[in-house]
């Protein structure tokens, strides 16, 4: 799918609002001419700010809404009565064809449900997961689940690692990403059953991705992997507790530089390569988390996202309906079931040398 | 307990082996000269080693041992065959009262089997954890499980929060450490089933230290809590991660300082301020993980220390001695379990008030 892309896009959303979504916008589509946009919202709010960006006036429609999802609001809540706000109209756009690709900043939880319960899920994806690219020392890596699914089977895991190969290869641009699931000890012995069975289903994999086996959490950082898959509650605290020691030590550091009139001549003197150490580590440079596994592409971008933040998300968006993201998923799974299938004719040799390898209990 | 106290020290864990033992133990035994140590291990090794310090020549006890636990060796195998090893005669040092305390920085898996096979639990307690130190913002703050047990039940949660309490008291010196569970998400609503019930359980405790509820993994560094509470496979993976993020950005920071002779002679500038960043990151001013919940205390130094590090692990292992942790535990048990078979007079009101405040679903 080249050319004209339709994007829908929920004006309401993220702690800024209307006005960092359009902007946004304006960002995006100032690079691809070629995107339609259809703002969901509250039409004089939109309308105004619209008029403001030439890269946007006269180019995209206003589809007026008068509900609007809170960020307090609880997703039950949301699926009952959301339908019809900025955000519901969005995915329902999706879902009826009329665009691609939804985005929205707004209350997570509510998004998600409402994507599930209106796109649903591909046959064969037990649960969708969320997925988000993370900077590492090499780049960038892809990591799922981030919360969607706080319990998980190894079924649920070799879903996610199925889907998050098929994003690294659309958002990243890997022939054959590098996929590893998260675990406390990169040994096969280690971890609880349910990543110990995963990692058995996933190896030997026929599909266009390697399985590199167990990783740990410090090795995240290092982006020697590409995909990184776990369970939605390990996921979640792992990206959060990332983003805490990056805050801890740029306050420890902002406060060294601080000190004296000697450490602020020395942060004036080394501010450039600050500064693109911060660009990296900033997380609207890889805003955008998308839902995997449902009928449809949604994408979550960070409720504080800046505009530059949403205009990456959008760009992200953009590359996984071109790259029709989701019948790659649909594909990929009907591959590896049909592998899945067929008796492996290397088990007995791989079970022989295990034996021969290991010392007496 | 206070004065002379009895430390088993295994003098062959470690990369670095003997000679980082007995200089992190001629550290110590200079700042508290009523520490009485006996190391277990090749005499010949070790000897010579303990002849070098003024602060040891004469005043401590080698027992010789032939066998040694190997990095590599399974926690089965070092439970069948090293019970006269360096790190199991230190164990056995505790267990049969020789010392109050014993430290290796040998192999985790093993040295957590070998004491809980001879130390076994304290009555009431399930499974022993794995706790350690970690730099925060406003200092340190204690994080377990971290390894010890993969899956956890809410009531394994509950005891690790009351140990990890014990723990803060003794070696935190605090009277009523904060007690947080790490969730994703603060609400109550958040979470998996076994973290909302640990939570319930917690709530309304009447040891001395104060449940705050739930906390997320951003929390962690800004030391907001004094004991963060998860199960094993979570806490093992927060904590490397941490550790992971840190080292990329240093990696990142110091590829920065190298930029230019302008960002060079800005380094220079700052780096009174950076090493006490650095100092208050370096894990070695952190080390000393203990197994909370035996019969007895066991403390693992990080198998990469410093001599200086060992120190420190040398101090919390005094600090829980002396506090008697072993007892401390046993007894917060015994008036949890008081506590929690009377019947509650709040429930009611509590349930009542939560109703009025609940919107419709």
């Amino acid at each position: 799918m080249v050319g004209k892309l339709t994007l829908a896009l929920d004006a309401m959303g993220g702690d800024a609002g209307a006005p960092m979504v359009v902007e946004g916008a304006a960002i995006a589509m100032a690079e691809d001419p070629d995107l339609h946009i259809i703002f969901y919202g509250k039409e004089d709010t939109v309308r105004p700010l619209v008029d403001a960006y030439a890269a946007l006036s006269g180019k995209v429609e206003i589809i007026h809404t008068d509900d609007v999802v809170l960020a307090e609001d609880r997703p039950s809540h949301a699926v009952r009565r959301g339908r019809n706000s900025s955000m519901g109209m969005a995915v329902r756009a999706v879902c009826d064809g009329t665009a691609q690709v939804a985005v929205s900043a707004g209350n997570t939880g509510a998004l998600m449900a409402l994507a599930k319960i209106l796109l649903r899920m591909i046959p064969g994806i037990d649960r969708p997961a969320l997925a988000s690219l993370f900077p590492t020392l090499q780049g960038e890596s892809v990591m799922l689940d981030l919360g969607a699914n706080v319990e998980c089977s190894e079924e649920n895991l070799v879903q996610f690692a199925l889907m998050g190969a098929a994003f690294a290869r659309t958002v990243l641009g890997l022939e054959r990403p590098r996929v590893a699931l998260l675990n406390i000890g990169s040994e096969d012995l280690k971890g609880n059953e349910t990543v110990k069975n995963a990692g058995a289903m996933l190896r030997g994999t026929t599909l266009p991705m390697e399985f590199v086996g167990f990783t740990e959490g410090d090795a995240i950082g290092m982006g020697g992997n590409d995909v990184i898959v776990t369970d939605g509650f390990t996921g979640n605290v792992a990206l959060k507790t990332a983003e805490g020691t990056a805050n801890l030590i740029s306050e420890m550091l902002s406060r060294a530089f601080r000190a004296s009139p000697f450490s602020m001549l020395g942060y004036f003197l080394i501010r450039k390569g600050l500064k693109s150490l911060e660009t990296h580590l900033d997380s609207n440079n890889h805003n955008g988390a998308v839902f995997l596994g449902l009928n449809g592409l949604v994408v979550k971008s960070h409720g504080g996202a800046s505009a530059g933040g949403f205009a990456t998300a959008i760009r992200h968006a953009v590359d996984m309906a071109r790259h029709d993201l989701t019948n790659l998923i649909a594909e990929d799974l009907k591959n590896f079931e049909r592998h899945s299938d067929e008796p492996d004719q290397d088990e007995p040799a791989a079970e022989a040398e295990n034996t021969a390898a290991g010392v007496p209990q």
